[in-house]
């Protein structure tokens, strides 16, 4: 199987397993090796006190495009430490859509940033996030379904 | 007024206008100037795919609270950056605090730190939060209420 | 004068005005409109206790090629927040690639992603660097050397 | 020896060992556990191009502080992240003083909080360090000076 399709498949099983992504209307728009893109439409219940988005749900978002991005080689890591810059308001009803790519990967630990942007691809926020790895699968072998076309 | 009672007025205002506190169940512990404490109960659709706190929930908490008490002096202020560091897993049902400290203020920029902790005061993540006041007051004088024993 | 062009002036400027830069033996090797290359090479007064570079002088590296990105345009622009994650240790006499590229510009802020890396491209650190414009040129009209090839 | 004499003696050794603090005139004010404070004043090779400290030398003297806090209990810690905010330009000839404290520590993981801080106590910056242990001391018990009176 190649790596774009592992890539898809942890991301995939990632978003079924949790208890947030699915809540919040996540969609996988792409993911690949190292990388993940992902939207979701802001919710009244996301906003703040101004009407706008929340900053704690701009970086849920960030976080979990990250969280697919850095799982991507189906090796369980988890995250560390992230950072985020806010950059403008998005608002009720508005497509936002987070693209998480790979810096860097160095022994255990690796560093991703990723892009939150909103319609017309406005920017957001911006986030880095650095990850460290447990070792281990996120999905058992067994489970990953071969693409015989793959 | 004092400046304990005018934050209280501030974080409970904040929070009553929000989409995101009372969804998520937060309430407020304690408020002053440049500072709150806050609490949130882990519920299932706060959790990621390993049965723990997301990351973007823990961010979400601290970052509440962070704003309470960047606003605590009835300015009105925005994060513009925050960082967080992952110390360790929560799990279902286990009660969150968020403790916010004003670190410094400079100008229209203020720095706080907020330490989120479980059960038995267990470290679970540290935040550090940067905002800029846009002037202007969270809630308008005639809505303050005064407090004749204060 | 194209973008490019100015941007190399503007780094070049900022280089020859600053104590660091010059005393550091940072050198350019590429700038463009919100990006710049740059290499220095690790000296003994670089060094912490275990014999390699110090993270601070990392850091250092980091904001230097920020900075020439974010002030690419010929505006000035200072650092409000900058967050680095240290991924391998670095050794005396190594140089050290430090690339910045910016990640998003909205209004007066800006977000650039700094790469350092050691020899054979082996990642030593990854900085995200949050810019402020504060407006104005950074260097005046008049001495910007027009090229008349450009 | 009590800890806050550990803390002493792991901070001076850390500094004498280092190519960095010597040379920037670093001097320790105080060490404790978990605790550092630290003094530098700025000189011309420290400023950049608009004659004030560079963001570099700011996070190196921030770092450093952090260096000594997280190594306290003489055990080796290392940086794996760290992140500060700009507030205020310090200028040539002034008196820097850096002051980090433990937030919070959970197995090899600490995160400290470090404030600079310029003349008459001007808030200059705000940093946040996350380091991770390595094991092994600092200082070889043999080389740790008994104090009888400690």
């Amino acid at each position: 199987m190649g790596a774009d399709e592992t890539a898809r498949q942890v991301a995939s099983t990632m978003l079924a397993r949790e208890g947030t992504g699915p809540f919040w209307g996540v969609e996988i728009e792409e993911a690949g090796e190292g990388y993940a893109r992902i939207r979701m439409v802001l919710r009244s219940d996301m906003l703040n006190g101004h009407g706008i988005a929340h900053g704690g749900m701009l970086f849920a978002l960030a976080d979990t495009a990250f969280a697919y991005a850095c799982n991507s080689r189906n090796v369980k890591n988890v995250a560390a430490q992230a950072s985020i810059v806010f950059l403008d308001a998005a608002r009720e009803g508005e497509t936002l859509i987070a693209e998480a790519r790979e810096q860097a990967v160095a022994g255990r630990a690796g560093v991703y940033a990723v892009s939150v942007r909103g319609e017309a691809g406005r920017a957001i926020a911006e986030f880095q996030g650095y990850s460290r790895s447990l070792g281990g699968p996120v999905i058992e072998s067994g489970l990953i379904k071969e693409d015989i076309n793959d």
